[in-house]
């Protein structure tokens, strides 16, 4: 969807003639009552669920929980995916061209924060005629984007789910963003921002930033259960010659090593490079920057003197709230932090703590407990307009 | 001291011609019965206490456990410091001549384990005419040093001090090896590990390298308590401009963010910054990959089919071990794991877990209790040559 008209942003800068992308699933019933929006996280899009015709692997990012009998069932709710502003996927980003200059953006494409997403979203809404949405869905960011939702939009939605996020990051969640971020901006082929007119892609860049997140987004447990010290193994490399020797990779050890420092020895390290090179082929590196600034900036409670049960006083939304035991970067007690400022503030909410081993992603899992979760809770909102 | 003769390595390789750089505090007793022993981590050198005539800013690294009355009291022991082989702070590395080519080894170096360095200490030794040591004592990589003494070298000491340490790397500690190496391969500077003769120094890598493993020596308590979400002071800017910007650096908002995806705007991103530009400025980069690649081999559990028990059955040293709850690099349950095994085959062992908010960095800080616990035990290793 297109939009000439101005968006003013938090920062103080503006977009203008700028494009959404979005997907909906399901049908809008009469009174307007049954949509859901999902908001997405770092690397994500509009494409929420379901398959691209003739293409069976297009998947939907969050395609199980999402669709016809599923936990948000598509049978019932109208779900909307948008792509956020700056991302990569669809919707006006540092890739595309700037109205005034002709110049691809790059580095200047304005910082966008949550609240300037959930504002670019509450736009889209207005054009397809919503006026207000049973639930906004999230997360990780997404949740984040829910959460803000209901103090920008209070009256706008009836609920709020909020998945594995927090009301703001901590330190150490900076601390990863920044390193991803100056991996990304230190490579030589990031030239400031404008890599695009040179006709390279700060891959290496890229490729750290993303063993980085990755490893944040799992658990100890399940990385040790996944992979723990295994070796690559050897019929891999059969297969598949030993990466980056000239032909004259040590023998393997008696006790399996093979002592280098740059190749590939343990199943976990190809793992992750695998990941890294996967995620640098299709990602934007001023995206990533964008995107790890708007989970820095986030602070609903800033503008309330840190305290969050004051900044939670104006949403009017039921709220569910799931965490995950083993997620160490949106641990559960940043959840709980969550909850108790709105119990302060007597307002309406679930919350569970899903045992779960696979750290922040199994928000994208499959756990049953988590999932019987879901489906009961929006089922419960189902019953208000049926 | 210089080593003409030929270390034969774990790896197959070999190393001659080398130097250990060493310094000892303290006074061999006529018996030669109050050695210890010294090991150190990735970032550290053979100095290890005191300070150097005219430079009152040159403290050894364990300077507040070392030294005379303090817990490791120079007073009554002979401390001996050894820079490990491949690191870069004296003793043959990296960055040193190979003697039958000539040229400087660079990525040429051969991968050297903690094994191959407790057996280079043990020809020191040999050469102080030292036949058995009071303690080994090590935190972090150095406390592996001191567990391997344990079973390569079972009748030469009598005590290990185990600090902070581990039985092996779990695949996340091997993960953050892995992407702190990336980034310093695919630095373009790297040249292959053969940087040295292009007069270049892969700093951008070795910059990421180090915020990645600054953030995994800290806890998220201490992080929060240091620097939560802060943003870099004005005062500080005022003083020093902001760095980065081309004289228009945005102005900032009402919220104090300033906006931007490449300037600082928290503290915690100043600070690992400097980190790593200090870091950057003397360590060398192949040593940085040898001495993490030693992290991730050793597995003494690994000969014996993954058995720790059977592994340690070999050691004859009593035990201190020390582990600090907040360290989640090498967490309290990983120190249970040696416990445990030197129990099952009733090795006399103590056991402190520290409750210390500064993660794995306590093992290096002044935790009065921490102290208190090394202290005795170091006096109880006193009485037996008092």
């Amino acid at each position: 969807m297109h939009f000439p008209e101005v968006l003013p942003l938090q920062s103080g800068a503006q977009l203008r003639d700028y494009h959404l992308a979005y997907e909906t699933y399901g049908t809008l019933n009469a009174d307007r009552s049954n949509a859901v929006l999902v908001c997405h996280a770092l690397n994500a899009s509009h494409h929420v669920a379901g398959v691209y015709e003739g293409q069976p692997k297009s998947e939907g990012w969050w395609d199980n929980m999402i669709g016809p009998g599923k936990p948000v069932d598509t049978d019932r709710f109208f779900v909307i995916g948008i792509n956020n502003l700056g991302s990569c996927f669809g919707s006006t980003g540092p890739m595309h061209r700037h109205p005034d200059t002709g110049r691809t953006y790059g580095a200047d494409f304005p910082v966008v924060t949550v609240e300037d997403w959930v504002n670019a979203q509450a736009r889209l809404l207005d054009r397809l005629g919503i006026t207000q949405l049973a639930a906004v869905l999230g997360g990780s960011l997404g949740g984040m984007q829910a959460l803000s939702w209901t103090l920008q939009y209070p009256e706008r939605m009836r609920h709020a789910v909020v998945v594995a996020s927090a009301p703001n990051l901590t330190a150490e969640n900076i601390a990863f963003n920044e390193v991803a971020r100056r991996a990304i901006v230190t490579d030589p082929d990031f030239h400031g921002g404008h890599f695009y007119e040179h006709g390279v892609v700060p891959k290496r860049g890229l490729r750290i930033a993303r063993m980085i997140g990755h490893i944040t987004y799992l658990s100890d447990d399940v990385m040790n259960e996944k992979f723990g010290r295994q070796l690559r193994s050897r019929v891999l490399d059969a297969a598949q010659p030993f990466a980056g020797s000239s032909g004259d990779a040590p023998a393997p050890s008696a006790e399996g090593y093979r002592y280098s420092t740059q190749d590939i020895e343990f199943q976990i390290e190809s793992y992750l490079r695998y990941q890294g090179d996967k995620f640098s082929e299709y990602f934007d590196a001023n995206t990533y920057l964008l995107i790890t600034r708007a989970l820095d900036y986030f602070d609903p409670a800033r503008r309330h003197g840190g305290q969050l049960t004051r900044a939670l006083a104006q949403a009017q939304a039921r709220f569910l709230l799931v965490s995950f035991t083993t997620d160490w970067r949106f641990s559960p007690q940043r959840s709980r932090e969550i909850v108790k400022a709105l119990l302060d503030n007597r307002r309406s909410v679930s919350y569970a703590e899903i045992d779960a081993p696979h750290g922040h992603d199994a928000f994208l899992l499959d756990d049953p407990r988590y999932m019987q979760v879901m489906r009961a809770y929006f089922q419960r909102i189902a019953q208000e307009f049926a």
